[in-house]
């Protein structure tokens, strides 16, 4: 099978997020890294392009200098990853889609509704695909849960129980650190500190297994290191469409917790448990019964769930390797094949619905808002 | 050292809660067990109580003919465990006290607010002991988590997360179960089910080991199984006097959670856990450093965790010696010691109070509701 | 029903032992604390036991003393706990056996094969019990192991690994403090250190659920320690009668370790995994299956099981009860009811042979050595 | 920096060990995937390789061809994998280290002793890399670990105790399945099971992490199935050269554990446990202390640690990226780089030797056997 062509803005050198993408777009075999805009300063972005083995020509300076050059080439990229910083996502991402080329967004995918919706319109229009990287829900037991609910195993789902909380922001002679500073910075951060950045990944993981959408939610936001503006823990209950109750917490002053995503999914026949730092089982509870430890690789998994493993049973596979399993899917999309896991435009537009109504909820002492942006209710 | 005469009221045969205070209280050779009315069949009581060792004359049919019986005896007993249905603690509780016996009640300790003022202003009036069973705060290693806290080994508590949940109640087919029923029952459970049942443990036990009070409460309660009309969920967002924030969740229909009790705290300088399925464990995080693994029995832990231990570190204490060291520490008080770590009428009004404002707060839409006693404001 | 007189011997103030025993059998009011020898100093004991509710002319100055003045007593104990000195328990259990009372001996039984054959000689003629306190066998979740294995639900066993390794004798800077020594010096504790103090329950546990007996034995031991001569780390393998393969891991100087005693059981159709640290779980693993956990008060566990549980499910008992489960199933062996769990003189028998074989066979570089007793060959 | 071309010997379509190293030499862009002979059957091999890239001239039939295509080369492979069935490492790994290529060889390196000697000759004549692939040890944590006992942290090594175990050929009515019997018939296997093929990564580990080589064992093997020739299960107590005791149990019929390899360290002043399932957290106790968990990416781990993790502290990585870690060494290797952590020919030839001096010790009885290579003596 032809490798694809893919190029990457953003992701410089010395950047976490960088070196994620590459591996998980390279690790497959799926995508070769034809071109990119790596770096804010024009200089660095090209030689360390063409240290990467991007062709000279197609070390660009700039996203506008890529989208030039690309537009036109019989060898065009087939994929663009913008991993830029958040507020440039918008218009990187329209203006690739526009040009008719797939994208893939990090999160957030916008920094407001109407942005959010502007993609999505400009996504349904250019028929190109418009994904976003909620990685965690391309774990192959993720997958599997969601199949899980999907087949009924789970009956109908009552209550979704999630938290993403880490404690990494939690030292207060720290927090003037620019690294840190700039999360609780409205200026910088947009409405939301801690709940736009980890909570949407477990809102996002919410409906995708339990295959319903947030309608309304109710949250408590606060600051416990006074000096921010914006939230560093936060407590969002919501609803979905099909009654499913849901409570997520986020927090990033939860000392000790080092990067902790979990999520607990109860119906009517049974409950799930996973946790992003044992991503490979699942704990399984049939109602009446004794709970059972999935593993990654056993046999009779969902297709999805087998699909996206690499290595046997009890050989664990972490986190790049679900980045990378987001490219498996674009590769599949990319060439014809359906793959309806893969988080699109009206996921990443969702999120930021749920951002901007659980800051007004917060404002508002708890009150109950519509989560859901007006182009989709 | 004498032994203590005590009587208990309830906990007849066949009852759970009987078998685990008695041998709360007879573990450790405080108390003996002297009189008892023990159960709502006057003649079933009687001979269930001889059977236990009490004497014919002691044995009585109801809590009414103990009181009578036991008034006047030179030898009445010390201490009187009230563990009778919960719509009847408040008025046995209150005679006992009246007539100057110390009383141990079972939680909750009375079905208002208004009954709990009551009983708070008779214990003091009465000088004598009024507690009430929250157990899980009498595990050595919860009692260690508050001298941390007293110590400033974590600098102020900026958040406390705990869940308290199970999955007993989650079978729609077994809803009809009167064992399950009631406690959904307004008639006969009173104004709420699973927060009232389960979660003021983990409202009562953030309060204890932050070693500050609840001011108010929003709160989210679903009945997930509809045929419900009080809660089998329940988030509750919580302040406390000095600005801690707090999260509490509990559950009846978490399928596969047993009965997950866990605590997490989190200060300026570090974080804490505490899990009720591992009792005997703590886990530490000093701000910046790695996580440590605190054991029940370990050498440098303060005086109250080192004293209720009976057995060297690394020997598992289970549920039923965290009942007997409500006991010791009342065995303790009533021969004139110290012991600020039992729980007390006090504790038991406000946990009213906050069951109250939470079910207020849940059908105001999750407005915030002062959840201070009035008397205590 | 009536209490049971229960005397001790061993277990004076300040001793480990001594607060584990009382309450084990105090805790369900089987037996009443009637006579005590508590002390190598009659005084000391004399008052101690007084203390604890003895009357004056039941509490006694040594083991002598004790046996004559129960010896002839209408309401003599009817069981007698040993609790001396290791080098002591075979004088004092043989007395008490030819004079007619059951006894509890505590583990090592005695201190050479010949003197364990005596006490099986003795035990069988006097028709009294002689017990062994291998209180990790009456965990209800290793009975359960034990009846799963009766009932043939995982084949029949393959194999067995189990470790018992602590770390608390691991600091060479502490191997003076004559509270460790004693434990390596043949003059104290015979031919075996490590394997002799803590092996031998794993050993028991092993014949104890796999229903089967210890046939040779083939060991390597160590001194990690220089200064010590018995050793303070040791593998044994053994095969079993029918030709289950073990493996037996023991050490003191697995820091990090605390007390960790785990069992492994693979049979043809199943496996299964109980560890002390968490005593109310057992990991079941049917050949081509999922782990299923099983839990503590689980509804359909063994009669076995569900009787010596006190509390409901996900409320963890500990080692204190186990110790309990032993007196529980004491005072129904004394009162006439089978009770085929509890260990007895021939565990201790052959529990003593295995150490002198896995010595010998230490020795012997590695040697496979017949571990049973002559008289059980 | 220019990619480096790779060639690959085996691992053909449908191969468990194929996709295993092309992700882990592809995915951090050190190598191309340039060259292969990746089956049995030419045509397939062929076909496969040009699907995955290589051109034509490039996919041999079989690796004569593939050695003759590419020895004249101007842009000839830097490196060869060797992931044929094992009684064929010898011969490829032999002819392309005396062609001059760099090698990594899948283990088993050879299957006898006189056979790794020659490798062991041949790759120090030729002055290039012979890898094997203990891939393993390139789990960062695993590298911290010897980094500590490099630097002296947990002092002098006196035990070391690790289990490497499955149950996945537990099943009796399986054990005839061609893909699990030929690893137990002496005539495909050579002269060892279960020990041979998983033990001798453990064995490796504990000397990978001491610092020290294994000089005698004492052997017990047994086959659980009574079919089988070779052993399911062994237990090897060895000695290194420096005194550290060793204890080492391996097993394929350890129903439930799905791939359990775990090692654990024992020093002076500290110990350490580590265990393939999480494989980035180490549990690390000073003597005296409380057990710390380590976490891959936290601050302060050694550089070589800190080399092999790719993503942030608490995002897991897994066994694929352990593969890639050997690659990333070679890519460093090969250009000029000192990594010592890289296993080598040595290891490969002690691991053959260990093999059967365990083999010779379990027929002797267990007889402690020289286990060192003759040459390496």
């Amino acid at each position: 099978m032809t490798r694809l062509n893919w190029g990457m803005i953003g992701g410089g050198e010395g950047s976490q997020i960088g070196p994620a993408h590459r591996l998980g777009a390279l690790a497959d075999g799926n995508f070769t890294l034809a071109a990119g805009a790596l770096d804010a300063d024009p200089a660095r972005g090209k030689a360390y392009a063409q240290r990467l083995g991007v062709a000279a020509d197609r070390a660009y300076g700039d996203w506008h200098e890529m989208l030039e050059g690309e537009r036109n080439r019989a060898d065009r990229v087939d994929l663009v990853t913008v991993a830029t910083p958040n507020s440039t996502h918008f218009e990187i991402t329209r203006a690739f889609l526009e040009a008719g080329f797939h994208v893939l967004c990090e999160k957030p995918m916008t920094m407001t509704v109407e942005e959010g919706e502007e993609i999505v319109r400009v996504a349904r229009a250019s028929g190109r695909i418009c994904a976003v990287n909620y990685c965690y829900s391309a774990y192959p037991m993720v997958r599997e849960m969601r199949a899980m609910v999907r087949s009924g195993q789970v009956g109908r789902v009552r209550l979704v129980v999630t938290n993403f909380s880490h404690g990494h922001h939690g030292d207060a002679t720290d927090a003037d650190n620019p690294r840190v500073r700039w999360r609780y910075d409205p200026a910088m951060a947009g409405v939301s500190g801690q709940f736009a950045d980890c909570g949407i990944h477990a809102l996002h993981m919410a409906s995708f297994i339990a295959g319903d959408q947030v309608e309304k939610v109710s949250a408590d936001f606060a600051s416990t290191i006074s000096s921010r503006v914006l939230e560093d823990d936060a407590m969002v209950n919501f609803r979905m469409a099909g009654g499913t109750v849901g409570r997520l917490w986020t927090s990033s002053v939860a000392i000790g917790r080092q990067h902790g995503f979990d999520i607990q999914v109860f119906g009517e026949t049974g409950g799930m448990r996973w946790a992003s730092e044992h991503p490979n089982q699942v704990l399984y509870t049939p109602v009446g019964g004794r709970t059972q430890i999935m593993e990654k690789g056993e046999s009779g998994l969902s297709d999805d769930a087998a699909r996206l493993s690499r290595v046997a049973i009890a050989h664990p596979e972490g986190f790049p390797l679900a980045v990378a399993n987001i490219y498996v899917d674009l590769a599949a999309a990319i060439r014809g094949e359906a793959r309806d896991g893969l988080p699109g435009a009206e996921d990443g537009l969702r999120s930021m619905a749920a951002v901007y109504a659980s800051v007004e909820s917060a404002r508002a002492q708890g009150a109950w808002v519509d989560a859901r942006p007006p182009m989709l209710r």
